[in-house]
C-alpha cells in the first residue's frame, strides 16, 4: 500500500514536475527518489521539519489535481496496455511468419 | 499563417483547457469556436473590448507556455505519425495475407 502510493507519486511527479516550483521539485527529489527524511531535508535547507513535511504534501495534493485534470498517468497506462498486447500480436505474427516459411520449404522438398 | 495559428491555438486549447479558469475557457471558447469578435464578447458580458483581448492573449500564451514544459501537443502529433506508419505496415500486411491466400488457391487448383 504504502509502495503502491509511493509508485503513484513518482509516476505523477514524472509527469507533471516541470509544472512545480524549482522548491517543490527539490523536496520531491530528496524525499521521493533519493529517500531522504522530512528531518534530514529539513537540517540540509535550514528550515523546520513541518515546512518541508508542509510543502511535500501540498506537492503531493497539486500532482493529483494536475492527473484528475489532465489525466496524463492513465492515458499513459491505458496507451501501455494496448501497444503490449500490438506487441503481442506482432510477435505471433512473426512467430506464424517463421512456420510459414518452413511449410514452405517442406513443400518444396517434397517436389 | 494565420490559420496555422488558429489550428494551433484550437489544439492547445484542446489539451490544456482543464487548466484554464471558467473566464479564460469562456471567453476562448467564444473566440476561437463560435468565431465571435472580441468586441461581441465584450458586448455579451458587459466588459471592455481590451479586457476581453487582454484575457485571450494572456491565456494563449499560458497555452504556449504549458505547451513548453509539458509538450502534450507535440508529444501527439509523433504518436500519431508512428500510428499512421503501423497503419500503412497493417493495411500491407493485410494486403499480402489476401494475396497469399489468393496463390493458396491457385496452388490447389494445381493439384
Amino acid at each position: 500500500m504504502v509502495l503502491a502510493k509511493t509508485t503513484r507519486i513518482n509516476f505523477l511527479f514524472d509527469f507533471y514536475q516541470s509544472l512545480l516550483t524549482d522548491k517543490q521539485r527539490l523536496y520531491m527529489q530528496l524525499y521521493y527518489l533519493e529517500d531522504l527524511s522530512l528531518g534530514e531535508i529539513a537540517g540540509e535547507y535550514g528550515v523546520s521539519r513541518q515546512a518541508v513535511y508542509d510543502n511535500v504534501r501540498r506537492t503531493e495534493a497539486m500532482l493529483e489535481d494536475y492527473e484528475m485534470k489532465l489525466n496524463l498517468f492513465s492515458k499513459f497506462q491505458k496507451r501501455l496496455e494496448i501497444v503490449d498486447r500490438l506487441e503481442q500480436l506482432i510477435t505471433e505474427t512473426d512467430e506464424q511468419s517463421t512456420m510459414a516459411k518452413k511449410l514452405l520449404i517442406e513443400l518444396k522438398d517434397h517436389e
